[in-house]
């Protein structure tokens, strides 16, 4: 794919870049871009939260080349709130104008089955897999992993959608049928302690810099807390960066990418334990488990991405205490009266018209000071 | 003057909101009103920073009867930047929704002479003062307050602008001319230590929150710097904040306002020093020596303005530690690259396209974090 990204200048104040996405991540971005005297061009099939707070905006769908184009011919670069953009629109931008994070990236983690592939390359450990081609395919890879397991669609996959668990007994037909019978892979279920994530960024200039390990709890698939910091070992929460930094050098990453992680706790002969971080899932950009950051540290997580794509330094991940960061899903946005009351809540809600179940509206970071 | 402001309901999220001026402080307002989910509608005479961060805008004039009414009926509450809002525009603004601050404050501060009346009503000291209308009342005043003394119209005077120095053995007639000949006041000169701001806010049901005095630093008549906490003494801090509190209370404001002030020491019979503050201006916004709330406290000034217009509780004035501001005037925003890489520096440009002499670009925070 056409890719002259790393030779373009960097952007400059008052520049234009373009944001593929209208949804509270794109907002956030916005936002952050608008502090630092640059301007935003949101590209998104329909409008949303970003549109009200971006200099610029185009209702456009990812398979329209020639609005694509037009787009990518007004900003200094493109970036995108999410994994999904089609291979095709990527294309065609990145012959126009750098796409940051690259299409390496955006091929990475789109399909679940080559992103695995690609961290067990690095020496790093992830749940075990099979690829799932048909349903013959999944009882071989059944036999392999055992059960409970989990099938998962290779493709288009986030906040548990797109998956199943393969329970003892179970049809596979229909488990696989309940899938969609698309191409999928088949993970091992990992005896987890904790979920964790990962936020890190990446310059041009192959600088790096992680903001400290998340804690994060879900609710129906759909986070729902993240503390930070997280509770795990100094050696664990060492291995966890590292694991970052070499997915992000391995894919000469520019911008913020995000790494979940379980971890796990092993017994070892002696009798004492010892954590262990294992790979879950890579988000080629900002991440729900990384909001606080906007309150809790020096730089935002939103702010980091756009100075990485501008190609200007990263900034100080430094933490300012202990957070909490509690997601609004659903009506629990009804409740902005009293978190408004509730003296050191940082509120944050994302102007959405309708409180749907299971509808991120908003969150609240509380942040307790370091005394 | 129309007003119908204390009985209307709390503005809600989603809700639009308006703001008169088109400059950093719209553009901040609006940025903090969006975190809240408030969509805002900037109304201004020309096109400005805050245009690029808010979902509406309109151009008009402050004269323009039928745009403001226009407007007015398309938010639920009007706020402005700037506190020369003209009489007429308040006027044909409230008859169709809320203005907060509301005209007795705007009133207040517009003109400098009405100010000092109102605080030396309040039993508040300020600088001595005398009314000046003419070149021959401007000799009365000077043979009352003495050489040097500074001549200020009573109205529209901003960043040094609209005053002059009487010094020994200048020509009135001369001195007058200079200010344009316009209704001024004359005020002496106070021998401070130090210039002190404090920006507080004040909500629909009378509760009152104020950040920590800051201390500021000019150059040109224009702020350079500010540092938080100021340098003062704990009965000297709390003075300032009460007479802020005062002051609110007796103007029964609403939203955030920002108070200039003098501290100056005095030598006692026993030979110990007193810190005593004296007042020296009143602005009804959000203020340029408010802006490290952004990175440095909880709440930042321009949330707790929006929490306050809308109805809602105030926020957290908790700082996060020691602080400096510093604006980028002019040329100064040429080194944005050098301070995007001081680590531990908050940038903010405010998207100006040109850096003439004097024009405030952006700033920049520094917080040095509790330990």
């Amino acid at each position: 794919m056409a890719n002259g990204t790393h030779i373009r200048p960097p952007v400059i104040p008052g520049a234009v870049i373009g944001i593929l996405g209208s949804g509270q991540l794109g907002r956030m971005l916005a936002m952050a871009a608008a502090r630092l005297g640059i301007k935003c061009h949101i590209y998104a099939p329909e409008p949303g939260p970003a549109f009200d707070v971006a200099a610029f905006h185009t209702i456009g769908s990812y398979e329209d080349e020639a609005a694509l184009a037009d787009f990518a011919d007004k900003v200094a670069v493109v970036t995108y709130e999410f994994e999904n953009v089609p291979a095709r629109a990527a294309e065609v931008l990145a012959a126009h104008c750098p796409v940051l994070p690259d299409w390496n990236a955006l091929a990475t983690s789109q399909d679940r089955l080559a992103e695995k592939q690609f961290v067990q390359k690095l020496g790093i450990e992830t749940a075990p897999f099979a690829a799932v081609d048909d349903s013959g395919s999944l009882a071989r890879a059944v036999a392999q992993i055992g059960r409970p397991s989990i099938l998962k669609t290779r493709r288009f996959g986030y906040d548990g959608k797109g998956q199943t668990t393969i329970r003892p007994g179970s049809d596979l037909a229909v488990d696989f049928r309940s899938v969609g019978s698309v191409p999928c892979i088949l993970e091992g279920v990992v005896p987890f302690v904790r979920e964790l994530s990962v936020i890190a960024a990446r310059s041009v200039s192959g600088s790096f810099a992680a903001f400290d390990v998340c804690e994060n709890e879900h609710e129906n698939h759909i986070l729902s807390r993240t503390i930070v910091p997280a509770t795990l070992s100094d050696d664990a929460s060492s291995q966890a960066i590292d694991i970052v930094h070499r997915i992000m050098d391995a894919l000469k990453y520019i911008g913020v990418i995000t790494v979940e992680m379980f971890l796990v706790e092993e017994k070892l002969a002696d009798g004492s334990k010892r954590e262990r971080v294992i790979v879950n899932e890579i988000a080629p950009r900002v991440h729900n488990s990384g909001h606080w950051t906007i309150d809790g540290a020096t730089t935002s997580q939103f702010e980091q991405h756009i100075r990485a794509i501008c190609g200007w330094p990263l900034g100080s991940t430094l933490r300012h205490g202990r957070i909490e960061m509690r997601n609004l899903i659903g009506e629990d946005t009804n409740r902005w009266r009293d978190i408004l009351g509730d003296s050191g809540a940082c509120l944050h809600l994302y102007g959405k018209h309708e409180a749907r179940p299971g509808r991120k509206m908003g969150h609240v970071t509380r942040v307790l000071l370091k005394e």
